[in-house]
């Protein structure tokens, strides 16, 4: 069934809170699930691409942006709009490669891990937010953009910001298109 | 560690679609991990409980609500107040009980299954939202009120709306009080 378009915007938003302590409860299952992080990681990416591939359409929808024409536009998109609108905060993007399609997205503030003081010394690998990077990752596969996206650095592993890494993987034609 | 107070509510708030996905990854895990309804109606119950616990400082400190001097004044509090700010709608509440310590709050709408149709055939007795359930009786008791949550209609299960039950449990002081 098509969405009501005449939805109101305030409808829309909720108070963070709630979210930030249901992922917690999300993770922490996936931690009862897995013994080792590097599954749980991968249970939060799957699980991320799962919703990704859903959410670009309600991002399309109610962000009414156009198509990007570089994959640096993309990027600041996905933090001037996407994190903005989901999360209420809007990471720095700086460009990491001279090729021009790798990019970090800088947060100096994680909204999702307001109630996490930090991760458990058993837990170190964790990548507590990696939902975050199947979300990026899903949603760019359905604008036909394949990309890798990880996290590079991590405030709860101690580090001074968290930064999400996405490379976009250029296409074959991308390449044959450069050579000629 | 104290929270700043200082925090802009703008940024509290979030877009609901990517909560409700996620709730619908964690409803979907749990599901993997119990084959029995009942275990994950028990399990998310619990999660909510949990979340209710830690939940209620927050609800505490940005309603700035006092205390209510009846549970027909904590219902409608829970209702016009909690429901409004972490999930953006206003459920209607009825008092279902001569002794006025069962409550009805009566959803049209739920906002955490947007996107989901119906339950599947082999999950019938799936509670899709117990979460709630957990939050408001983890939530109440946190306020010193013992209470019983639960669903009593659910519109994913073809009632025509979804109903959430509150009963209030007296205190033995309560009805010894009462006696005499």
């Amino acid at each position: 069934m098509s969405r009501s378009p005449g939805r109101k915007q305030e409808n829309n938003k909720i108070s963070r809170e709630l979210f930030v302590l249901t992922y917690g409860a999300l993770v922490a299952q996936l931690c009862k699930d897995y013994e080792k992080d590097e599954d749980v990681n991968t249970c939060l990416d799957r699980m991320g691409y799962g919703i990704g591939i859903r959410l670009i359409d309600d991002f399309l929808a109610r962000s009414g942006v156009k198509k990007c024409r570089s994959y640096s536009e993309t990027a600041d998109m996905i933090a001037q709009v996407a994190f903005k609108m989901y999360l209420g905060v809007t990471p720095s993007v700086s460009c990491s490669s001279a090729a021009g399609n790798e990019f970090s997205l800088i947060l100096d503030k994680n909204p999702l891990v307001d109630f996490v003081e930090e991760l458990p010394a058993e837990r170190a690998s964790l990548c507590y937010c990696n939902l975050l990077c199947g979300v990026i990752r899903g949603a760019l596969e359905m604008v036909h953009l394949a990309a890798e996206v990880t996290f590079l650095q991590d405030r709860l592993k101690g580090d001074a910001v968290t930064e999400i890494g996405i490379t976009f993987l250029r296409k074959p034609e991308d390449r044959k298109h450069k050579r000629n």
